[in-house]
């Protein structure tokens, strides 16, 4: 375990001598393993505008969609990155209470107005928002088009844009419509970053912190040690906190690509999120920032040490998130739980640790043990 | 028999007076091999009712999706094929009309106000309307519940419940959004086609001679033989006909489940069938007919022998079905056909028939050619 840290403290020095000795724009590369469905992640800071989307794509057909705040910002980089095939845009409104099925069909519908075929690709830039329905319209526009993620928030880089969930809400709940569906190639170039305000980038840190918690308790610690040189938004340890997520969230994707068991550690916290969410009405908490409660809620319902509980508190702390939910009736908490998408048989499943960095599923939490971790930690 | 007969009472103790001349029900199984998506297709008179579609079943709640028509006839049998399940049901307004993005969200809310989870599965009970609503419905509630289909049109029966296609229509085109998902089981009872009017009857043979012209010789020479038994709907010869069109259309999906290469064939009479529709408007001409029409002109477009041509062309016309498109102007044609969804980089493909049994895709057709078959074919 010591040595696995050692060598990962080496690779990130290495990556920090290589910035300094080359001044070209440099890419790392990884890869999803998924059979015939792999795709590769590739991230750097600038890649945007210089890398080669157009490799990705068999025809020539295709349509960037965007939204109003980031469209303005990086649409003309990433034509440049699509330069030789005919490229339109759209962009979407801004914002979670956007993501719909109507919105989707503005996608669709530009398709169609394109005389789009099979052959045409979307390409996806902007934050979850604009990727989730992306990749819903692309799986289901004539059963199923090319796709490529451009994320340019955080949490779409880290999480969103990595396993190939796709979809829109309803009224009645969160991603109740969707896909899944894997993208051609991710190009995360961490220069966006450089636009995205502090709360957004915080809720972002929400989800690296989550992978430290359920699967790597060497890169919990490096967060430890590390999180203010991400916050200051360092390229090295944005590139490596980045690509140690992606890493993460693929190993134990490429295992369950259809969430049928291990991938839904990928849920630690969110059963709470997803709650203060909707108890909430989507948009008062960044999804991050209810997960971030939720780990602490999680973490509080394993029984983890008080010690741990505490270093998953300080770290969500430190990344300028919330530790604890807000004030919401303990009903309301249990009803709106029972419709959770991770409910089976309407027994309640919760991702529990063991310790940092191990993370199990269970379906035996009793109600009066909910309640009381309801209970004891509203602010 | 009389002792056979008395079991079934005891067996099935809601038995109705129908029963008491039944002869015993035997159903035939085949498979659609699709590695870990395989599942079972299965075929009898009789069938629906009696054979426990539980088995294929998860959790515990269902959602038979029907339509007004279809529901009075067959859902009480359904529901006897689902004892022990929490059954609710759904019938949508009957017809092609109704086979839109609004109607699917009648099923995905039905299933909200079911409170369903992931462990809930759609059971697709009537056409093919129903079956591609339902199914493209289940493919992305949660994304992805379990899917049965209890086809009851014999179009459905021999086509739209093998091989996955899901999707509704957009006011632009025909199946523009959908998806490819499986079933885990269909049960066909060919006693639901004497409910079917002799209309709607030819248009599903339509597409059982198609299997016949674009892979299977010897089965396109039985139903020259047999056809005036499959219509006047003979048990055997349609338990026949049924089987062998799902084991040739089960094998070509298996060869190509997500219709990259071969599978394609399957459209042979397709890209001109979809024409015809669209340019009526959709409604007028029923799928089976346009495509049974479409046929003729793609087998004339191929350049096959004029005694094989007329082979084609006796046959659908023994099945009451038209062997010509109706007069709509060239250049309407062309403009449709430009737009539809087998197009690759806006190079026309058709399936053509080098002899009957022996499809290809070519994608070298000239407009000239295409033209000449346009003009040469119209009514």
């Amino acid at each position: 375990m010591k040595n696995l840290r050692r060598r990962r403290q080496i690779d990130f020095a290495a990556a920090i001598e290589k910035r300094l000795v080359d001044t070209v724009i440099t890419a790392t590369t990884l890869t999803v393993d998924l059979g015939i469905r792999s795709y590769p992640i590739v991230i750097g800071n600038g890649v945007l505008g210089e890398y080669d989307l157009g490799q990705h794509i068999a025809g020539s057909d295709c349509l960037i969609v965007t939204n109003d705040t980031i469209g303005p910002l990086y649409l003309d980089a990433c034509q440049r990155s699509l330069s030789g095939k005919a490229v339109e845009s759209i962009a979407l409104p801004d914002g979670e209470e956007h993501k719909t099925t109507d919105t989707m069909h503005l996608i669709l519908d530009k398709l169609v107005s394109m005389g789009a075929n099979r052959d045409v690709s979307v390409i996806a830039l902007g934050g979850g928002v604009v990727g989730d329905i992306a990749g819903f319209a692309a799986s289901c526009y004539m059963r199923g088009v090319g796709f490529l993620q451009v994320p340019t928030t955080l949490l779409a880089q880290v999480d969103s844009s990595v396993g190939g969930k796709t979809g829109v809400n309803l009224a009645t709940g969160k991603n109740l419509v969707g896909a899944f569906y894997q993208p051609d190639v991710v190009l995360i170039d961490t220069n966006t970053l450089s636009t995205l305000d502090s709360r957004e980038f915080s809720a972002g840190l929400a989800e690296v912190i989550k992978y430290g918690a359920i699967v790597d308790a060497d890169f919990f610690a490096w967060l430890e040690t590390n999180l203010d040189a991400v916050i200051a938004r360092d390229t090295d340890a944005l590139i490596y906190a980045i690509r140690r997520s992606c890493e993460l969230k693929a190993e134990v994707v490429a295992d369950d690509e259809r969430e049928q068991g291990r991938r839904a550690i990928l849920n630690f916290g969110h059963t709470f999120g997803h709650a203060i969410e909707k108890l909430q009405g989507y948009g008062d908490w960044l999804h991050g920032e209810a997960v971030a409660a939720g780990m602490v809620m999680a973490a509080t319902l394993s029984g983890l040490s008080e010690k741990d509980v505490e270093r998953l508190r300080a770290l969500i702390a430190k990344a300028g998130l919330p530790v604890a939910p807000p004030p919401l009736a303990t009903d309301d908490w249990l009803d709106v739980m029972a419709m959770d998408k991770k409910v089976q048989n309407k027994t309640m499943r919760f991702v529990l640790l063991y310790a940092i960095g191990d993370a199990t599923v269970s379906d035996t939490v009793s109600v009066d043990a909910l309640r009381s971790v309801i209970e004891g930690t509203q602010q």
